[in-house]
């Protein structure tokens, strides 16, 4: 009996989101109905993970426009621009926030001939389409990794790139998912994750609920674990991989690339397409976010270090490629000599494609 | 202007303890005139680390006798005898506080023909010994770990080996305030090393108090700050040193050591030489301690984990000795082969020690 939270559901013309803001202590489920609401759950972040923000702001530009009136084509392309330009205020630093209401606006220009009452028909259809895909880019993802997996593996992970981050499946979690649906046996090991515990709140709450075997172990248990033969495999996500296949993702994600080569483990990369930035030569040119003292020295409402004590919060490392035996897209899955091979990957070239 | 935490004391007939318990967030030192209130501070842990209770547990008993009638030594070594049975049951598992307890007896055994009351002024000197000894073998652990090390170094250390865990100086963080003394500009980072932030709790705490330049990082930074060329030497201290040089000490030290050794960062254990067992041939057959779920998932009064997912939280693990770059005792400092050379060390022939 598998009860897999499902961060973005359309229902009975409604957007259901998951309230991420309450895990992983209370699982609630909220129904929206109006664009102001949606534009709300974005700036509260009860929905999170790029991809999420897109699809719920293509079901909430709809939303916004969906009881406009249906006189005149130019009047209610007007609204759904001023919709459009209010719902891009919810994140402003979010790029597939953009880039979903973007699609949604020229979806509807490239439809001026019609009816605007079937315009908003076919605006619905496109946040569907772009859901869909999302959910789409992930499954595949997914079955490219579990070519690289088989039954019975221990694996471990780093962080969230799962369904939370995403609208199913997630990126890293992904295969599984697919694993668990084929009736595999697999262990997964979740890294804490340290400071904002993206692993032990996130991504063991979404395996635990979706019936797969995992066990939360913090950050500096992971070489112990890969010493006792547990991991076979680690996957992770990322959220820029560089022209030479240099890897930006969440702090800690270098120092498992470096323990899993030490032990022979191969580790593996999560990325959709478009994180593989060509304009980032390398990992050099990806600047690092470095955040608050607070998340480490008083994360949980209490203080874990004394007062005035100098505190080093970088949000993200970078992985070198030679730590990673696999970059896993949902067009396939790319190895050595990255720079060349990412290229390829990019202009569709099939030889590029190493499975 | 250094304000050094002192965890223990003797000072007008009283014993002084730093209370731990209440570490990081308050500073409070209470005064011990009986032994009913030493056993209770062993209990409570308000005093921890083995040496620290062993030195505790010495004062502790001569508080208890030096009020005893006068008249008949038989009679004197029979209270003794009887509040040294008592103290030993403050913490079963501890073996310096057998070790110190024992010592006491043997001492007061030992001066059966002199007056009682000289007995007793013999067996406070002895406390006072126990004391000295300790605070000895750590200046000489920092010394000999000093000439491994450079003004301008910076430094990563895990967990406490600090003065909080001993008495003062601490293992690991001796050399720290022996270069703090000698004016050197060394920079420390503090793992801060989950599940029970030791590292962010404690040795952040000292270090800061002594006015040493300290930071505070999560355990998955330290590859990060490694790569950044911020690290020039790791330090850590040990629980066991087995007689091939494998290494038990707080979980997440071999993940250090593997990621120091990748970045060729010498990796130094400061080990006291009763910490070296030589009846242990390897790490394998350590005994790896297994603690409650709740330190991972419940640490800090709210859940960091959902409910009823599964935990892995060892407390040590154990560094191979090839991650070791030198084992540093108050004897000297011993290097590879260890197994022929710790065996050297501790027949006290001095060809065994490098420096």
């Amino acid at each position: 009996m598998t009860d897999q939270l499902i961060p973005i559901q359309w229902k009975d013309g409604e957007l259901v989101l998951l309230d991420q803001t309450t895990l992983p202590n209370e699982i609630r489920y909220d129904s929206y109905q109006t664009i102001e609401r949606v534009w709300d759950a974005i700036v509260t972040m009860k929905v999170r993970g790029a991809p999420a923000i897109g699809v719920s702001a293509a079901y909430g530009l709809y939303l916004g426009v969906k009881d406009a009136p249906e006189n005149y084509y130019d009047k209610f392309f007007e609204i759904l621009k001023e919709k459009s330009d209010y719902l891009a205020t919810s994140r402003p630093t979010a790029v597939n926030l953009f880039w979903a209401l973007e699609r949604m606006e020229k979806k509807a220009k490239s439809l001026a001939h019609l009816e605007v009452s079937e315009i908003k028909t076919e605006l619905l259809q496109e946040a569907i389409a772009i859901h869909q895909e999302d959910e789409e880019i992930n499954r595949l993802i997914g079955e490219n990794l579990l070519t690289l997996l088989s039954d019975g593996m221990g694996i471990l992970t780093h962080c969230n790139a799962g369904a939370l981050a995403t609208t199913k499946y997630g990126t890293a979690t992904s295969p599984m998912y697919l694993a668990k649906e084929k009736g595999w046996d697999i262990k997964v090991y979740a890294d804490e994750t340290r400071p904002r515990l993206q692993g032990s709140t996130l991504t063991a709450l979404e395996l635990h609920r979706a019936g797969i075997d995992v066990t939360v172990i913090t950050d500096n248990m992971a070489a112990m674990v890969m010493s006792q033969g547990k991991i076979q495999a680690v996957i992770v996500g990322c959220d820029r991989v560089a022209a030479n296949g240099d890897v930006a993702n969440k702090i800690g994600t270098m120092g498992v690339a470096i323990l899993a080569k030490n032990f022979n483990i191969p580790f593996y990369v999560a990325a959709p397409t478009p994180t593989i930035d060509l304009r980032t030569p390398t990992g050099k040119e990806i600047p690092i976010e470095e955040r608050g003292e607070e998340e480490v020295t008083n994360r949980f409402g209490v203080p874990t270090a004394p007062k005035g004590v100098k505190v080093y919060n970088p949000a993200f490392d970078v992985t070198p490629n030679e730590f990673i035996t696999a970059i896993v897209t949902e067009q396939g899955i790319v190895q050595a000599p990255y720079e060349e091979n990412l290229q390829k990957l990019l202009k569709g070239a099939p030889d590029a494609i190493t499975k």
